[in-house]
């Protein structure tokens, strides 16, 4: 085996949970060399004054965000807060450099519902239409050619794949959707607050904005376009006391009868050949801890036959396949490497 | 004030995590003396070598079951494991003593259901329309001519709350109903198993007997007499890392157009002096924490009117409402107290 | 049973973990009645907006701490952070009410050890001689005939228990003294920070101000007036990723050669009586689950014999024992009343 | 790069926590094929069925332990209960089978104490003299010649680490020597019990077998022979409510007066190129979730210079470090690769 040529990458906001999960996994990554961590006002201070899991493994210098480079580099991550990517995507295409932004900047085609969900006005809603979503299970192709990736949110990759086979395949009464999510604490980020403070949340299980999740329009759009006309649907997060995962459990009304056989059947051909879908037949049952620290999307497809209902369980984690596997993914789908280079590892054991 | 008077009880199966919550919380009850306490083949032992917080608080002895009394006490509890309950109650019954069944031995009217969801034939099929479903919001004044009360289960409790007043009201399409539910380990039991080892699920979140629960058929034959007609719905349940503690997020598409504020007004009037229950309506977000430790069921109730459907969000703490605490409020009924007494107490700060 | 005399009291600070968990056990103390809550800067909220377990159960209006009151109460709880009680016990005590400081502003007699060890400069150094130290066990009968209680800390409540017999009975090699304690993460206060965040801790365990801690000085103190000569120990502290409850293992070295039997007889003559103490012979372990929910400080007494080493195991609730619950066994002594009134409830059942 | 040799192993006792964790990191380290997986009495299983994070990475079939091979494979790692390797161990040895066993049966010396502390006969006491004691920090030289390895407990690890350059270079008080040990629940194996059943331990924390763990004879075996001198000294676990990890505070009397600095010199010196050991010297604290999901062992080292006491943290994981990781890093020596081979990932983040 000859050595394998490494892309130069820059990490934009590394000190986050999504941006340190992608540093560790790309450190371990044989085709990708990252040249540079860039953080907002921090200066000079080594990866691991940060992440203390690091120290020993990397010493490398965070730079501010106002000093990074736009030369001697390939690719970038965008792994800031939401607001931000949106200002800092364009330089980096103009450079010709390739950016995956793993933010909510681009991932929705209108900037006025962008700016009705997110509550804030997007600056550049002519980059809204490059942006190519990075969901490959879906759009693999699209990916392949792209040079401006939008990375799929955490609860829309979790709550997409898990009715994407009913939608394309009009399975489904369309109207029926109704998607309960349920996620650990790090999808709401590294900054404190009191929601997330142990005594408060570590015994406690909290639904949150009901109907009002900035996410809902990203998985209505997507699955919109895979239906061929529009989608509405009900959306409910939860918070659960735990740091990593997501668990959504979906129900879709079925447009005509099926065997609980003929729905497996129908999940199995969508994702044939999908290196991180792992559909679950064995029992009736659905966990999320056999996907934490992996790239995997377990799917368990069950049927309620007195209702002709399917209920469709996904779980992921949502560091992972929801945020920085996931754009790893991308990245080896966007250089020309194996797509599951890097994410080869099996979820961590308990 | 005058000493109240209190009643002689029982409780069988006092060593699970209902009957010792019942006991713990039947200590401090002013109109209750806890005469016997029983449990499958524990001679002689203090309920403090099973309990450990009850050192120093009681040391009273646990006898077998087999070696019970019938005379002396005015009413039981029943807290034994699914398929006791059925053999013990006719005899308490024809001693004259006022029976409140915790398991779910005497829930479902139809026996034939009750072997097909539990998995065990009804021994005494002829008790089963005998027993009144003990959920006061609804069936106040049966419960307090009965002799016999079923006592709800966990989940049931939680999700009829969290919808009749939309059934009785006939506000909803009840074909649309789904129910997800979520739950803490203590409503599996105090029996250790490999899905409740905490290496297994101390991270962990999983759905489980997905449409296929026990509780479903309570759930649905309770509100089809809300109704008035049958109704079927889509039930699943879900595993949390807590101890404690049940949320349910109901979804019911509406059958005419309501505004939030009439939806709301529906439920205010159908709650309207109910001691316990708690309408949420100050933010965008239900937990359970606030209700943990407590007989409270809170309710959220909110409406994604893009679909007309309406989100409903209950939480109770499934041993005190979802068990030994609504026990307590159906004692109260049947023996004339005010419904309240000895439940007074707020939830647990954390 | 007549009614009883109802103490009037005030509660500042009110909205932290300890004045919260003070004003819910005070709800149902039957001597008390709490006609004033204060925090700071909060005016005209209800506490059920800073507790969602107290909605339904109180809706007293929290003031401002500088409009509170100096006639119509008996007593008052100063439950405010570090700092914040020197200013305010003068007035209160000059007004003849009461003053039970939980914060540490009181407790250490030294106003040079106390900005040593805190941080800060002590503004009222004269009052620190006044105060009398309120751990019951040691103190009862100064604290029967005091107007102004220094609250113990909760690292020295459970720490002081655990070695106070061999102390006071000089059975120790008093250089020998190792405290090793634990604690959950509401001993941290309410503030929401980077250690307390639930991805952050939720899984972790940290040892911390090794041997800098400021509760190291109040436990010595005490110590010293037990044995009449002057202590110094090691001590060091650890926050367990759970809400409640300290565990502190203390190892001393013998100064004579004891029996397993004639140490633990050492503890039970010293302790004869006590309502709160339990000595856990029963099992080789000692678990803090038995305490958390109740005022009771759990010991288990053991002899490493090879070494004729004391290992002595305490557990409390750090709320209750370790703060509120103590501050209302002191006031029980400052008024009169059964010194378990309030606090007869058993712990959590799980 | 040339691809490089792999060595053919077997797994004994594959479906434990330490067996499946060795199993997993084995996939990805590039000098090994796992041949042979094995478990008693489960057959012709795939060891997805055990591990469900597998499903997708690996189906290999788990046989007999009846039926494993003596031929085709260059080592065996020995992941049984106590008392199984020790049956196991011989005839690998007489195939000319390299033997790591990482169960207790081959730790201690003498089978008269091996008999006290784990209360069973050793069947082969001719044995316990030949194998070599698999602390590659301590006994590198001894394990790359040696052909049976007994893999560290991981408390011993642990608690050996923090004290070993003390012990070693004569600066403590021998007899003064306190470990007070936090564990998780994964090191108490996978088999559920009531001291491992979510709602009784997940916010508990407990100590236990005070004085009386089968670590302690470990510990001092290793250390008396660093010391030259026999050592005996005070070992006390807990039980922390998380799934893995190892915290240890070990406390020593130091034989002269050392500055913290002069302490921390020692430690460096000692470890100095050390792969796997970081010294934290950067604050004043050490947490263990900066080790989970790592081979690396951290070391805090402090002075209570009041006391002339020195407290060491040390922190590992007991799944990788403490159990898996070490095997492997034997492994490693063994074959003749680099030591860190396939072990050179980060901890997680979170």
């Amino acid at each position: 085996m000859s050595e394998m040529k490494r892309i130069p990458v820059s990490i934009i906001g590394v000190t986050g949970y999504t941006g340190g999960e992608l540093y560790r996994l790309l450190l371990s990554h044989p085709g990708v060399e990252v040249v540079e961590i860039a953080a907002k006002s921090k200066v000079a201070e080594p990866i691991s004054a940060f992440f203390p899991n690091l120290k020993g493994v990397s010493e490398q210098t965070i730079v501010p965000i106002e000093e990074t480079s736009r030369s001697g580099i390939e690719a970038v991550f965008l792994s800031t807060p939401h607001g931000a990517a949106m200002d800092l995507a364009g330089d980096y295409l103009d450079h010709g450099i390739k950016v995956i932004d793993i933010s909510g900047d681009h991932r929705l085609r209108d900037a006025a519902e962008f700016q009705a969900w997110y509550g804030m006005p997007h600056t550049h809603p002519e980059r809204l239409s490059q942006a190519v979503y990075g969901l490959p299970e879906l759009f693999r192709s699209r990916i392949r050619k792209a040079g401006f990736i939008s990375n799929p949110g955490c609860y829309p990759t979790a709550s997409i794949l898990a009715v994407a086979p009913l939608v394309k395949n009009a399975l489904a009464d369309l109207g029926s959707l109704v998607i309960d999510s349920k996620s650990g604490v790090s999808g709401a980020g590294r900054k404190p607050g009191p929601l997330y403070h142990l005594p408060e949340c570590g015994q406690n299980f909290t639904a949150y904005k009901i109907a009002a999740h900035q996410h809902t329009p990203e998985i209505e759009q997507v699955l919109s376009d895979l239906a061929g006309k529009k989608i509405q649907l009900s959306f409910v997060p939860h918070l659960l006391p735990i740091s990593r995962g997501i668990l959504t459990t979906a129900y879709a009304d079925l447009s005509e009868n099926l065997s609980l056989e003929d729905l497996r059947q129908a999940y199995r051909d969508f994702y044939r050949n999908e290196p991180f879908i792992r559909l679950r037949e064995e029992m009736n049952r659905v966990s999320l801890g056999a996907v934490v620290g992996s790239n995997f999307c377990d799917i368990g497809v069950f049927l309620d036959d007195r209702l002709n209902r399917a209920i469709v369980v996904s779980v992921i984690d949502n560091l992972v396949k929801g945020a920085a596997g996931q754009a790893i993914q991308n990245f080896n789908l966007l250089f020309g490497f194996e797509e599951t280079l890097g994410l080869e590892r099996a979820g961590w054991l308990i």
